[in-house]
């Protein structure tokens, strides 16, 4: 094996296990030493790969939803129809192997790391999503926080809280019930 | 001071000490032994008024959000105002000094202890809200989590994460621009 190679191996492994301590736990709940532990790795290596908890912590976050992939998709795409496509995006991201560390995320976010949710809103969904609408500069941030916060309620209400029926209703009900809401938001009359 | 009376001031105190505390941290990071030498009486004391500190945090909301008083001034309003009545009253609520006990409740439930946030969504909002609603009885849970989605989103984004321009705007800006939503959620076309 070349170096090179093992280098990638143990950097996977690293974020593998990191992926799933801040799945399992909150945020502060997981430490570099954990970390490391479980990657079978010496503590120094993470750092060295990766740098800060809060580097990694966004670098599990990325890797594991490429939001940049994710929301390149949208270009090109109908504005009246945007609602339901992010809609529809978001939950199956949420609903794939990435959710675990978008939960953590949130979780984190809300109890006591605003300023990491902060951070992914802004450039996530404010930089990328609201550029596509024809919509006066000056109402774009206002619309794609009002967006947000549909989209975070959702999130907490279905997955984390699990409120019923919210949370046994499948991914398409969802869509059509909650995608005029944020289509409003994103293009409609405020 | 008569006994009874002394009992009032006794178990006021207590319950200014744990509203204070809850408001300050998470729920787990609150002990009954900090309530109890913040308020200088006795742990055993704060058993003997309370119970477990489940009880305690459920008493610290209670008296302060009142929600029972609070939603009981809907009763024979137009359903067609109660988005945003229901709306105006809860982010004055939120900016009222029972604030702090509803943004703990909030943090706590999202990160560690949804059955606490589930509890009160479903007793207050599902419980007392919906039924003044003229909807199918088989719609009324489904709507009630769909406006509370829509709730707990911007109370997160507004107060606990403040993403600007959302946490900036005045009160009766954000009535006006979410209460449409709101109430498609409560009496609209679904």
């Amino acid at each position: 094996m070349t170096r090179a190679r093992k280098s990638d191996l143990t950097r996977n492994r690293i974020l593998e296990a990191a992926s799933g301590l801040f799945a399992a736990k909150s945020f502060d709940g997981v430490s570099i030493r954990a970390i490391a532990r479980r990657a079978e790795v010496d503590p120094a290596l993470v750092h060295h790969y990766f740098g800060t908890k809060d580097d990694l912590f966004n670098e599990v976050l990325s890797h594991a939803a490429s939001p940049g992939t994710v929301f390149e998709q949208f270009v090109g795409k109908s504005p009246e129809a945007l609602g339901a496509e992010i809609l529809r995006t978001a939950l199956g991201l949420i609903e794939s192997p990435a959710g675990p560390a978008l939960k953590a995320l949130m979780r984190s976010g809300i109890s006591s790391h605003p300023e990491l949710l902060q951070r992914f809103v802004t450039k996530q969904l404010i930089g990328r999503v609201i550029p596509l609408l024809d919509v006066p500069e000056d109402e774009r941030a206002l619309r794609a926080t009002l967006a947000g916060s549909q989209f975070v309620g959702l999130f907490v209400a279905r997955y984390l809280v699990k409120v019923e029926p919210l949370a046994s209703l499948s991914r398409e009900e969802v869509v059509r019930l909650v995608a005029p809401n944020v289509q409003r938001y994103l293009t409609g009359e405020l």
